[in-house]
């Protein structure tokens, strides 16, 4: 959209799209089944009270002409049971970035739930003198800090379990809901959920210690999308596992995506 | 989207969105009919070959909190007639902002062929040693000047022409194109005609004359949508009305919007 | 700086910069005067342990072409009494400001001691289901806000008070400190205190109450200067007149500053 | 500035800054001795007649908690004769930043004459189909597009040559005037030039082709810096260097910098 200019060739089944310099941190954090259950929907369970929150500063972007963003993620493991289909996967809550050209194209064609933020790129390594953590961030909205992360004590992850780790990532089944609203509303004229297969080639790897903190906004200060953060902060954090952080390759291969049945 | 958190009750069949304070600028351009015909889809039709592009810097949004955003826009005078519908409007053929949040909603909501460009809030009455003219914006896409808009010798349009503004503008009938692809494509899943009805209630009007002008790009400068502005680019401005400066109230009423039949 | 490109003449001594559209937020709360004293230097001494906070947000600005910029300021009231000059006025603290060309010039052809922030617009009249103040922006750095600013039930400043604050802004003696270390360091090449004479013509006023809610960063979060905003957010807050809001005209005289003596 | 707040100790003599991921472009173009030698202040004067365009995006900047900027800089290599000191080294006509924190110290502390600019992060290895340079970037003020560079054909520079370049690149001597205006002007309060030693940790490097494109600016599209990037475009490129590029470690020693005599 806009349709009425032409557009691309559709693209070869095998297409893919290449962000080829990609620094990740992932926050595995087991909460509240039942809580967490009650943003997961029909056709989708729980495999494990996980929520897993993820940055991603993906840059070197092929079909952003090298270009980049960021992105704070909200993924949970599931299994899908349909009439055809039975897949394991993450189900994607949402995701942050901070560039709406991506943002677009991820709803509309992949179903993949994206809003804005302002992400702030990863701070590596302050002086000693600062006393602050070794990795951070933050993402914002109209300057209102709702999420940061830190990592510390980075160590990295050696062969054998890089090894694990590069077979475990090798492969994703993304899954999001794709609902685009009636015009003039209520309701849906479409209401999806969709795959959106994806791979990770991870070059090294780090685990560490780190924390995942949110500030839950009031209305005015993210009109649209306060109660998410507000769902999401009040996800109980149980137990935290290691945090860890990859970098590489990451492949996403929308021509491959599909309405799951 | 994301729909998993709970949303907000239907709106109010009466419900508007109000930008309460709007500096619009609009420039008519007589283009070449044929031409311009051909990004205008089947069912519409061009009443007049006028290419209208307009700079609008939106503030006080009561649904983005009294928030504010920038919007350049390419319209042309349409009437559609199809099985049920006939009638007489703006097709939108493309609308730059600033902003992700309303982009989101415009495109998925009402078809509104939303895209994103950094666009500058109006430059106003510069210091005379400057030499400039008294009134100018641009937008860019990662710091690629497209288009600047320029308006000189602004006069303030009196009563009676005033009031013919006013009743002209207190009802537009904004049309888009809703294109949704299927997911992994190529093909449409929704692709519909819209509805989306508009006013703008004006307290104040200048003319004067002033300036479009196009800075083509490369592909690379702007992936996904260098070929719109190609297209624009190449539109001869075979005449120019007056340019014309309004403020005033902008309200939106996206809940009478309606697919068009 | 850079010199060596050759610069513009030298301005006229009546020289002035006019930035013609500026909406205004001021926050008077008195405090504790002797901590607040010890942020104000040698030379001048507190009229009154007012700590003044204040918002701008500045469009038209002639000199930079008819562009805008915000502003959140802190100043004091005191008396200068120096060899030759005895004064009062605001000495100012610090200024957040989101645009660094100004940043530079205040500060090196002023001594106003500016920074940088990310610095909201006003938001303004959001839609009532957001339960949100009339009026209210913050600032932030790197994502990390520091300072939120409010104000809710605006009522107009009548006649003859509006009078009375017209003439009470109509001449400003800015102070600030100019400030340039050694090369190499440590200590100061020129430490100066320093007049900015400003004016402002007020169109119209509110008052209304309100609140300034400061957060504390830690130093990872502003390295340079997470210190100022500590200082600033422990003065205590011991009383606040009602907040003003006023539109108008701000016109800043730089070449009738001087070195105080 | 503002120094009533306190501050951080005086730095260690051997105090350095580390920038500990960059990237550097490196345009060396021939120029018009003459013509170039207009930019250049009293008592340098130049070694060659050449114009050095470097980019630079400086990531994990230890002072700035790990944070980043990115820079445009316009060098020209010059001999310094002073009474004392007799000195080779780079002379920095401008540098453009997209951060006002380090433009703050650089002018303040070091005579370097930054500025602002918005800087793209580099685009990297755009997809084949997009028919784009291997690597460029650009940098634009209020939206405008003053500057792009490109580079082509990137081949990895072995070992010998790699050894030349790290020795060569171990320690550099740059220059910067440093000019502080009397208030209310006119004319200079200080007026120094300055040295500022640095170095650079070369880790890879490659060459290639590529190319510098200026865009001239009306004064309205940069009100105050306009006519830099006039003279600088205007002095004529009569033949390029090899493009480099170069990854590594910047090391700057501001506690080292002093003014030269």
């Amino acid at each position: 959209m806009p349709a009425h200019f032409g557009g691309s060739d559709p693209p070869a089944p095998d297409f893919a799209v290449y962000n080829r310099d990609v620094v990740s941190l992932s926050y595995t954090c087991t909460t509240d089944g039942d809580q967490l259950a009650n943003y997961v929907p029909e056709g989708f369970e729980l495999i494990r009270p996980e929520l897993v929150i993820g940055f991603g500063q993906l840059r070197a972007i092929d079909w952003l002409a090298g270009g980049h963003y960021n992105v704070v993620t909200a993924d949970v493991p599931v299994r899908f049971t349909g009439k055809r289909d039975r897949l394991e996967g993450n189900f994607n809550l949402v995701t942050w970035e901070n560039n709406a050209t991506p943002i677009i194209g991820g709803r509309e064609e992949c179903g993949v739930p994206k809003i804005y933020a302002d992400i702030e790129d990863l701070h590596v390594k302050p002086a000693a003198y600062l006393g602050a953590p070794e990795y951070f961030t933050n993402a914002s909205y109209d300057g209102n800090t709702f999420i940061r992360l830190e990592m510390h004590g980075a160590k990295i992850v050696e062969d054998k379990h890089l090894g694990e780790l590069r077979a475990a990532f090798a492969t994703i089944n993304l899954f999001g809901w794709r609902y685009i609203p009636k015009v003039g509303g209520p309701g849906a004229e479409l209401s999806q959920p969709i795959l959106y297969p994806q791979g990770f080639e991870v070059d090294s790897a780090w685990t560490g210690s780190g924390t995942v903190q949110w500030t839950k906004l009031r209305p005015e200060q993210n009109p649209t999308l306060w109660h998410i953060i507000k769902a999401l902060a009040e996800l109980p954090i149980i137990e935290m596992a290691p945090v860890l952080m990859y970098k590489g390759v990451a492949i996403l291969k929308p021509s491959q995506g599909r309405v799951l049945e």
